[in-house]
């Protein structure tokens, strides 16, 4: 039977394509939406699409996943380093949710490589450029059918 | 074409399956090989396996791919948190890495969060279970052959 | 006379009563609105309710306090540990504000135990559940009408 | 039925009303074990009162709490940011326990925003004066009553 | 040829005047808009102000800078210290950017002087009051201009 | 009326315009002496240069502008990071200075990011080349005319 | 010939059996002192108990050795990660000393797992509940006794 | 009935008796084991002695002696300090372990006093040179007998 | 007219003269009392003596000293480091206050450097032996004395 | 017989009695030679007196010494907290030197509470004002007469 | 007459002349052990050569040194950031060992700026290439020679 | 071709032979520049001699060699660990410079093992006595040259 995800895109990732491109690439999120929903059709998976710059969005997003879909897809971009307004929204709805980062944050500035939405996700993929979100989305389907029928 | 990855474990991961299964999981080194087998086969892509408790038979082997293999996954194990030694020889093969975690690392203890190797290695999969190795197999594989054909 | 407090909540304190609630109770805001205006009423004291889940709604309502209300009852919520943007919202409006929090953010993560706005608030009441509120707006109300008339 | 409180003041505070009265106030320690005697009579609870600058009267009087009280009410006073010995007793007895201060420590030297104690303590009240003991006794009680009777 | 350039106040700023009078001044933020007008008409710069309490309106309008303005003045106030989505987005956006500061941030609070921003301007100025904005806008013509024609 | 300002010039400036210019720029300190004598003229001031590696004749220098001088423009250069015998002269003489730096130290090493004399100027301005000195001494010369007639 | 040795016992010990027995074990400190006694005849080694919760008096009561007894065996319970005043008396009174924990300090709380009574003793024994002090003793003797006579 | 005892000292511990004789005594490694098999016998007690220099063995060593022995005598030497794969090691293999070392490392260099492997050790014994071995035997054996039949 | 002096010591300074004579020199806190005697005498001083291991005691002492003697001569011993009960203690009295240690603590164990007392103290003389004392009389009387009617 | 003393003040020293008098007091630099005089003759000491802002001059008026003068009072003033030249000066000449500061550096910025060239003087004397040095002297004089002669 | 060195290369050294160029150079081991050999016999000195990536066969050699050879030039590599078992051993053996490292150390990521191993060495080269061995070498033999005969 | 080298010396160098000589041997520093100068002649190399205790100086003369000579041989002494200003004039320069150091560092005070110059020398020598000047001389040589001609 099919999931339902919400994939959930922080601040300035809306610029991808754009947005300083040897750290980023030169997808748009159009791009990896469109690829996601290609996957997610393969994995027979129905997906939903936010971005936000604003925090209190990004809160009040993942709060509107309860009781709606069965897991989250997430790039908090730069709130992954301090908002743990996001973190206790993730932990408050009690959906599994994965992390994911186009740049590998361990090759980059101090400060990015502290995450602390992190801790309440299940898992965290980083470094894949835009295949992050698929091999997130490839992961969180294994984790909400009970891992493992087919990855 | 085929492509060739060494998968290369680190101390105690021999152990898996009965080790701390509730941090673990239940499946054993042989589990996780044999469906690494047949996603490499999916993927058009032949693997070879290593296993060491020994950082020394670790950094020798990761020397040993220089010129024999595309790619290398690695789970460094307790080593991923000191072995300077690992991280220097995945810098000096120059062949892309991609290091994987069972545990969501995160939520551990402090030390577990520092990863030595992590930035010399192009992407990270961390707290799928056994899914980090499937999942790091294919994003290796797609940075091998220049990404995106077909995650 | 009657006094004017304002009582704020931060972000995903709209969920209590179903958000962990080992750790938050079961009360919903709605229940600790009631007792509030109930304990208001004891008090001789009028509230008005706000909650956000967005920083900056939080900041504009800390301002729009201005000249309109006595006190300030305030839970920042995740905010507490890092708004510096609310920090300065209290401490530019000028007006008395207690901070409370349903638990004992000493028992928690290292990173609660920190308050960036404490400091600019005139009490602190934590750990008590639903009754931090409660307690908090006795002390406030005290506050304002010069402490210690009826406690 | 009523309780019993044990309220324990630690070092220094027999000066209170002369120590340092723009940071403590004017009270007396007998004003304030007045006030908590009429609150105490209101909330149908009996109090004993102790008071000591040496850390192991003050121990001793925590150990001597169990099966004679049924909560404490402990201002530590400098003993809050060092005595594991006070923590340790207070962990000890298994009785209920709120800590309260004076002042709002977290606008006072670095050191004083650290407690030892409240770590195993139910609840904190700070800042509010005097009150800081009013307040308090009333959230103790609601805790040893089950909470929310009537507070 | 004349150059545009986006004012940009954070949290707080629209109190200017009435906040904390002894730390930030008494002109208001119109009366900094009409310097920062009157010296814009002699350097032949045409201004737009944006004022906002919420971060990721603040994003939203320098995202929306990209191809419309040539410079960016702006104030951050409490943001300076955590924002890093405020920082990413002036990285993003490629256009020289000059960070102002009313008071002279290094005779504050600790956590004052750091600022997570400084990092992606050009420039910084700070502790000149108001002027800070005039200066800072003098400094952000003569970069966009490639400096020192005439300043 | 006239004002007078010392402009002061620590440790390597002199070797302004061949040392690493990629850094500095390619003006040499002459060059920025010129460029302040002119507007100076512009602004009624008068200006005394003097340049040292000497912290010892720094420290003289700054000691001898009591009584003589209206404000200091001071490039401490490395001594910015150490120099506390230079920060007491400041303190000590009680003439506004504004510190001064030819590039954004917020984007190089760690140890360059504090400034142990900052907290005893008026004002700093960094990161804007040559004119951070010009805007630097319009600076100064508004705090010394009592600001905001005319910048 | 025999040894006589004083067993010292700190803060919240005499509690022993009831205290956070999960912790600390079943074991009264009067079950202690007598299998201790037992192992004392064993040994030829005289014992002599004093416990309190009074830093002062653990001062006292080890300053109180020199010239009466051959060691030490103590406990210093919560003491043992603040009390300097403890340090310096076992340092002053030249007398071997050893300090045992019933618990493993280094699976507990941070702070436990610092000593500074430590390295004033010549051995350290933890872990092994009731038996850290039988072991200690054991080990004591052997140091009075030159070592290895018979252990 | 009889226990077995897996006795594993890790590097430079073979050349006890030569080594920093004044730090370590005088005793050869073939002296400890002799006292060791001599105390093993009075405690029915079966010993095996292993030493090595390697990691890698240590750890092959430590998972070897699951199903084999019953606890296991540690002394990891300098991997103390630094051996997360020890550590994993001992966990993993879920048998008791007691960690025991020859010097007091509460009065060395700062790196001795942490211990990665303590943690997860039962207990832990030091500074009482050879006998730290002989203790730490008594408390293994008295942990898997259950404790207290006769120490 | 002649002042009165409480010249109060700390922990372990009732061994003086036999504790660690090489740091602490062979003079009692007898002779050092004779010392102190004689100078009062000198400079017209009476003195009374107080030694104590207790920090419940001495703290006790120094509140009696309120509005019974002009000054206070203290050495804090072990306390200096952590007892913010004795700094609570003399801040509170309001009585001028001087520390005096024997030995140079600048040259021994880090812990030592740091003094939780100095801050509420008037001075500070470290280093001297038992001049220490005196020299810190002399002090002390300057200041009773209004300062350098005559040293 | 008489002994010689060189009295050495670092920088800004000479602006004493106008530098910041609410710290550092009224008297000059003169006021305090003139007590040092007086103080001398009646302790049968000559003095020699050298101030300068230059970190060199001082390090090669403390070499000057050797030989010279029996002992250094030395006031190394800003350079107390970083100069390891005038540390390692002191060192080298191998005469007892006595460092005094006139205020109480315990209550301010934090970096005066560090003394890098405390730990190679004997002594120090900090808070007494102007006399700080009249009491350094006599300590000194009592270090180079073998103490206690007559303080 | 001449010496015996054991020249002890850890981790990836034999990867050297392929190994990241940019920072190790294009010189293989072979080319390094040639050009000590030639130079060795210019000093009188024999070699012997080891190379391993084993932390423990490192130890072993440096083992093995004891009564064979009279001195140690050793590069630890990687090893050389946190091999207290190195350390240890080398200051087991008690014979001279200089460090070398190829690269400047100082000019890197921050963990190769700490070495554990260089505190038991006689003296370290680093930065100067190849030539880091040659010159490590000659001074290693000038230690062993009693140092100057010629250098 | 003959090359020409500085050989700079910082404070208190001037003393070498009776400064400290258990520390820094017993060679006076014409006793090191007449060995040098004989190296010198040796490698075909003219040597030129500074020492200063004034860190201008130091600072004056490094930028003297620009255009002058071909290399700088530099003991910074004490201000190695902190002249910022040092750092800068050998960056601003462009010329190799070799860092020398007569003891090993490592062993020695902690603020000693923290260089702020090497990181912009080419090498680094430490420990060899008065070696390290001559093998720092052979290494600037090998580097002015090209390296490796002829060590």
């Amino acid at each position: 039977m099919g999931v339902k995800v919400k994939v959930i895109n922080g601040p300035n990732l809306n610029l991808l394509g754009t947005r300083e491109p040897d750290i980023y690439g030169k997808d748009t999120l159009a791009d990896i939406e469109a690829a996601l929903t290609a996957l997610g059709k393969e994995l027979g998976c129905e997906l939903e699409f936010f971005q936000s710059n604003h925090e209190g969005e990004l809160v009040d997003c993942i709060q509107g996943c309860r009781g709606r879909v069965d897991g989250i897809l997430l790039n908090p971009a730069a709130y992954t380093h301090y908002s743990y307004a996001i973190r206790d929204a993730v932990a408050a709805v009690g959906i599994p949710a994965v992390e994911v980062h186009i740049s590998n944050i361990h090759q980059r500035e101090a400060f990015r490589q502290q995450s602390v939405t992190a801790p309440v996700c299940c898992g965290q993929v980083v470094g894949f450029g835009v295949d992050s979100y698929l091999l997130g989305l490839r992961g969180l389907v294994g984790i909400i059918r009970g891992r493992k029928q087919h990855l």
